[in-house]
């Protein structure tokens, strides 16, 4: 059995076992808990579900502490950094709460017996069901917002499906405690055992996405981690959804009217935003379309300098900066970049897992070319383009993105429009003046987007209707009425319906 | 150039040509062609779009007369039949202009600018959007309602997403005929060129799968062909959602209360479902749970009469009666069946695509081991239960089911509950006290379900929902109000919008 350890991410050094690998057979028998649970966590209902999500907050609360120690030492991120983490995941934890309690989510919709154009229409009535237990994969860079705890585990959960965990190795410890705080709050409000399962290593991970109990997966990782589960699940006998938040770009466009009226503004915020989190946000902005002139060279001078002046600071892991530095010298070696800012790290600086900001510059004509992919980490490329005609050749060239953000100015006439409409076919969230590092837990919140940013464009893993993904529709036909979902009654409803093809809010 | 012939289902005569397959650049000028009407498409807006789905029920029923004569003579499923399927299609495509105008399925939803427990949260509007172009696989055994025109192409059309449609090749004059109906409804209420598109051939089916215009599949079909376009819809570079409709045994459950209280018309009921359309029905139930005892003779006794008085009738095609033929032979290979009543075929009754309905009988602790799948033709199973704990076993055993169906008596106690649960995991429509052939278009109907009667159990390839498969969200932050869509400016709505958290009705 392979021992799984916490590593100190700012020495390098492993400080204690965790747990071990978990065997096909541990992973098989987390994952037939986990089925053992599906029917006890439906018939705890929508009130009884809420419960349980707001006992996982108070259990997570309850911890913060020793979680926020453990993974700022596990990932270096920081207590203020990692203390805002646990704050969103225990406010997702009850907005998914609220959302049961609205119930919304179900889309109840009834029709009753009639007459149509072709002839008698049963009794029909629809709503979504809980689909199964989940496979959730934890990310590195979020370890207590996008990991054991997460908007995954927190939708699904929220769905009525028991939630097996894939721990990130990159904090074992984190992951453990964070998985018994959400075990607690289960126990503690009567949701079944095997609500919540963890297992640990790589090949358990592949065993997961393959055992017949598991009905979808949610994973947040890199394209070719997240690409090689996905055509596990899409190989299998029965294939099952894969919902992989995989790499962005996040291309960013600058007009010359912004430029022009804001340039120190933005470079300041662009300099903040690609380097935030040691840039190891998921949205960090990737390609940043700036015009020629005079302007831009203001813009340049201080983001460059704003670069220069920034040192160099630890990575989640070695592996991670290792990778980073890869993608560095990818970017380096092609002929349409050149690097124009870099704080060269000095020494030790940052520690074993210590990166330094890279700055590079291109044509937006040379896009297409350098045929541009994620790279994790502090480092961006700006793209200057001479004309509108430059810039939307360059746009029609990129592939999906998570968001895509334009930066407009008052002299601005129809350019905003025109790339708000071309963005929007690029990308789950369009952004306008502002940063697209950050991702509100909010209804209205969108994190996927076309191919690579999302295995699945139609679903966000951020925001209450990340909960779509977990549940199927059933309709009842001439059910009687003691057989339907309460939801599902004739009488006043609790829930927004749609009767008769009309939407009705609860009384 | 292989030529793509008209075939009467009656004589097996090869009666015109109509088309010839498509080259794999024909198919790729298609995709073009539709690629290019996305954004014209979009333009129209929910009004535009209404409009062209009445326009192209409009320019179907003005070739009702000619859509049936040709839809008879290559399926032999006769005028009447035929007549409610154009019917039917016309009914659909007006129902998803009136979903257009309601506007509920864009999910509409806005969160004002406001202070969180995370700090400020910016302005946040979503909404969905149209995916892209959609390939369409048309199925043999509705050639008017689940072909050219049907649920898929309505519903991606109302979508806003342009269709190019596969014709199934046994009735290719049906399909070039609605296709210009449908071309014509386009063009007249100036959706662009592209709208819809039409190729022909197996090989250009794959190629149309394999098309990076394409960005999602509806197809209806076997599980064998379903599954092989599925592999290369998920094996692309850019993996595409493929929304099969496949395999489906639809199992009936019959109590003993019901049979004790209603043994002939239940039989006489089944006999005429399982043979509806020469037993040509995705939703045909293909195993049937009998309760033993006296009862149950009665019922056995009038079911294996009606079967034994019905001559035979010509399938969709010859190919399509030899696979029937197959698959009977298959059933009566399995030691735990035994056929209890046929209409055997005299002579050439029926035509070269003749077929008469097959009953087998078994026990239901044999379900397990006779490892069913679904005969598309007239036949069924009676698998009798001794016991209740008999019957869920083998209800355990079952894979997902478009459709189950529950048959109860006024004696029943808690059974009907009890399956009502067990079947709500095992299909995506559960009927009571009826018969699962019949698949209304509603606001409600769900036409899917759990592997392998679906790929993607979360959605419906029939009623309004149906659309969901071809959007997909994108959020809006801090948008000025003239780049946002209509529906998610300030002001009063005409569609249903969630606002900070709170579902509000159009005014």
């Amino acid at each position: 059995m392979t021992a799984v350890m916490s590593v100190d991410a700012r020495t390098g050094r492993a400080v204690e076992e965790i747990a071990h690998e978990s065997s096909v057979e541990e992973v098989d028998a987390a994952c037939r808990r986990a089925a053992g649970a599906v029917a006890g966590l439906d018939e705890l209902g929508r009130a009884g579900r809420a419960r349980m999500l707001r006992a996982m907050a108070d259990a997570l609360e309850a911890r913060r502490e020793e979680l926020v120690r453990l993974a700022d030492r596990e990932s270096g991120l920081g207590d203020g950094r990692l203390g805002g983490e646990l704050t969103r995941t225990c406010f997702q934890l009850r907005l998914f709460a609220d959302a049961l309690e609205d119930g919304g989510y179900l889309e109840a919709t009834i029709d009753h017996k009639g007459d149509t154009a072709m002839g008698p229409r049963p009794d029909l009535r629809r709503m979504l069901v809980p689909l199964g237990p989940v496979a959730v994969f934890g990310a590195s860079n979020f370890p207590l917002a996008f990991s054991v705890p997460g908007g995954d585990t927190a939708s699904a959960l929220a769905a009525g499906c028991p939630v097996v965990v894939k721990a990130h190795p990159s904090h074992p410890a984190t992951s453990q405690l964070a998985y018994e705080a959400l075990a607690e709050g289960a126990r503690e409000s009567g949701a079944p055992e095997g609500t919540i399962e963890i297992v640990h290593g790589v090949k358990a991970g592949a065993e997961l996405v393959r055992n017949p109990a598991i009905q979808a997966v949610g994973f947040t990782g890199s394209l070719r981690g997240g690409r090689a589960l996905y055509d596990i699940a899409s190989s299998r006998p029965d294939p099952i959804p894969f919902y992989g938040e995989l790499g962005s770009l996040n291309p960013m466009v600058l007009t010359p009217a912004a430029v022009e009226e804001r340039a120190e503004d933005i470079a300041t915020g662009l300099a903040g935003s690609f380097t935030l989190g040691v840039g190891q946000f998921c949205t960090k902005p990737g390609l940043v379309f700036v015009p020629e002139g005079a302007a831009a060279e203001r813009l340049r001078s201080t983001i460059t300098d704003a670069v220069a002046k920034m040192g160099a600071n630890a990575m989640l892991s070695a592996g991670i900066r290792n990778a980073f530095d890869h993608g560095v010298r990818t970017l380096q070696e092609k002929p349409e970049l050149k690097v124009i800012a870099s704080a060269p790290r000095e020494g030790n600086e940052g520690g074993p897992a210590g990166a330094a900001p890279v700055l590079f510059e291109t044509k937006a004509s040379s896009v297409r070319d350098a045929d541009l992919e994620e790279c994790f980490g502090p480092t961006t490329v700006l793209a200057t383009y001479g004309s509108e005609d430059e810039l939307f050749d360059a746009l029609d060239a990129l592939s999906g993105a998570l968001t895509a953000t334009v930066h407009t100015g008052d002299a601005d006439t129809d350019l905003p429009q025109r790339l708000a409409a071309k963005l929007r076919d690029r990308a789950g969230r369009v952004i306008f003046n502002g940063f697209p590092t950050g991702v509100a837990v909010a209804w209205t919140m969108n994190h996927g987007g076309p191919w690579p940013a999302t295995t699945n464009a139609l679903h966000t893993s951020v925001g209450v209707t990340a909960m779509r993904r977990f549940l199927r529709p059933v309709t009842w036909q001439d059910a009687p009425q003691s057989v339907l979902p309460a939801e599902l009654r004739d009488g006043p409803a609790d829930v927004p319906r749609r009767v008769d093809g009309k939407l009705e809010l609860p009384a």
